[in-house]
């Protein structure tokens, strides 16, 4: 405690306190398969640790997932009655409609009425399974109620699995702007089952893997060449190629938030967040039809075009980029990029973070180039430029 | 970070990634006088240490606060337009209505607009200038947008100066149950200004006092002794006896916060709330016509009368706190403390921390006591006793 007696002022010392608060959190990440068969002890010992007896649980069940997996409750139920030391379940799963509309509502009250009935406290946990949607609604009424309660993510896709799902944010929609409202909530476990992405469409299987492609240029080159060599097998679904890379993603994406300095995001910085201005305006922008993996591997395409307009990335480093995202069978562009709307996106990203205009772009492919003005005219050739690129034939392209 | 290939389950190796997540924050507590002089720079100077230009902000007044101060929202902005440089006031300040019913219902949702019409980021300020009830509201909103923007707080009665207002909590009223919606969240700075006291009631005037008696007798067995000797000028408002003794409570509790290792109270011990469970259950039953000060002070006498009737603090000490909660003009007991609900109390607590029953005692006045049960026979001996003390005259039960 540092105490002053500072300057007087109108004859009134002033008497200052001042203190750091430091606050240790505990984040687990773990990749298994088969999460709930009875056999597979990782559930309960996540939450066994405590060395308190048993944890009480309720559980958000993502209704694309029920739909995939009808007996998902029923599992978690006979997970939790074979595991009695550890999980004590306390009320019948919720299942909460899956996709971006989960955050627009009240969907979140739901889950926090789930959590009242069940009387759970600080010391139970609310479990959610589902994609980035139902984990950010539901995390954010976990966050809430009684001033926080113990989450445990079970994200089931590839972009919720190799990033969203491990993070330390939660959010819904608000005042129509894209997590107006949420907090900075450290998970007490994320458990990532594999099984799960094999029921993904194509669509929502590729979405994922713009964010392990985004991490890679950022921080780490090698595992870019990693992505572009498995890229034509994880287009394929080979899962043995896909669950590394995923793996990778999601480590990277954890370690820079365990180790970057700022987990809160108190600065303008924000690497993590490069191509997102775009992909959150386009997601805007076309209604949530293009998924936030989807927005994020366009909003990539349009940063790296743009970083080679403005003379900050080679040219080849480029085409190397699109040709991965393509050969990743993401899309390169979409007609709304074409809006005038769209260049809005680079403001109110700005205004999100608040402060200064801050954007990551690249100088090369493993290196980060904070930016703090756009060029408008040359932005708008990088849109030029990605929209040929998903008309020219991908053989072409290479 | 900590990798682990661990054991296999089904054929399958889990990967485990570990690693603590540590966020710091940064605690301002300052106590001045005449906060929005032009000439005193505590306010504008606590937001321009940033050096990054004027702080936006949007302020919230309690109803209370702006009946008793007319011109405070013009004096408001006429130091910020004093103080350009350090401060840009966005909009007229909102009142809300005072007391604990603006923790029930919608109104922080006023407060979520204003922060949103206002246009506040991440690096913007919310100011709640009012008593424990604003600022918990306004506080909740100011967390909950844009996952959390920085806050404020000019406490203006005892209560609020000496405890809850420099603490790290926020919350709202939800299913019928205190505080069900709220976070952890560290204030940017908090700036009490001894003039506001001046207009309380003698009622609310008193009712603050309760914290600093609780947390002199858990803490600073030395400190007690000053509030004995101080109680009857306190009681005449004299406001150079009163302020150090709020001034030294408010630095007991920030310092707890700092120091004591769980800020956001991750485990089940909460030695700051001695004689809360009663208080709650009181605030309650009452409707909240009891207020939390009064109240605390009430489950402090009975606590206290606990401990003497379990034979865990001798008489005389039980005695001399309940003459000094007299001398503070603080009522002993309340006719509701004979209701049957009184003792739900106890399980409400408990769940509300979770895990299981863990309440502060006293062994000595300074020696915190740890208990995790209630004798229910001794409790209802002890209403008696404190029901006892009120009805004697104040002088003979010295």
């Amino acid at each position: 405690m540092i105490e002053m007696a500072m300057a007087p002022s109108n004859q009134q010392t002033n008497f200052s306190f001042e203190h750091p608060v430091t606050v240790e959190f505990r984040h687990r990440l773990l990749f298994t398969r088969g999460a709930f068969r009875p056999d597979n002890a990782a559930f309960a010992d996540a939450m066994r640790e405590r060395g308190m007896g048993a944890t009480s649980i309720a559980v958000v069940i993502d209704s694309g997932v029920a739909e995939a997996w009808p007996n998902l409750g029923e599992s978690v139920a006979a997970y939790c009655r074979h595991h009695a030391e550890a999980l004590e379940l306390r009320m019948a799963p919720l299942i909460l409609a899956g996709g971006e509309r989960v955050k627009n509502g009240q969907d979140y009250e739901e889950v926090l009425r789930l959590i009242n009935d069940a009387k759970l406290c600080r010391h139970s946990a609310l479990v959610a399974i589902g994609g980035g949607a139902v984990l950010d609604a539901a995390g954010y009424a976990a966050a809430i109620a009684h001033r926080g309660i113990r989450l445990v993510r079970f994200p089931t896709t590839t972009v919720s699995q190799d990033d969203s799902g491990v993070g330390v944010k939660n959010g819904i929609n608000a005042f129509g702007k894209k997590n107006y409202l949420g907090t900075f909530s450290v998970p007490h476990a994320v458990i990532c089952d594999e099984e799960f992405l094999a029921t993904l469409s194509d669509r929502d299987w590729s979405a994922g893997f713009s964010e392990a492609v985004k991490v890679a240029l950022l921080k780490d080159p090698d595992f870019f060449n990693q992505i572009e060599a498995a890229a034509p097998a994880i287009a394929a679904r080979n899962m043995g190629a896909a669950m590394p890379i995923i793996r990778r993603s999601a480590e990277l994406h954890l370690n820079h938030i365990a180790t970057g300095g700022d987990p809160f995001e108190f600065t303008t910085v924000r690497p993590l967040d490069f191509g997102h201005w775009a992909a959150h305006k386009l997601e805007q922008l076309s209604d949530f039809e293009v998924s936030h993996g989807e927005a994020v591997g366009i909003g990539i395409a349009l940063d790296v075009a743009y970083c080679a307009e403005i003379g900050l990335l080679d040219s080849d480093s480029a085409s190397r980029i699109h040709r991965c995202l393509a050969a990743l069978k993401l899309p390169l562009s979409h007609s709304l990029l074409k809006s005038e709307r769209l260049l809005e996106g680079i403001e109110e990203f700005r205004e999100h973070l608040g402060g200064e205009l801050t954007l990551s772009m690249l100088s090369t492919i493993g290196s980060e180039h904070v930016i703090h003005e756009v060029d408008h005219n040359a932005m708008r050739r990088a849109v030029a430029n990605v929209l040929n690129l998903d008309a020219a034939p991908k053989g072409l392209s290479r």
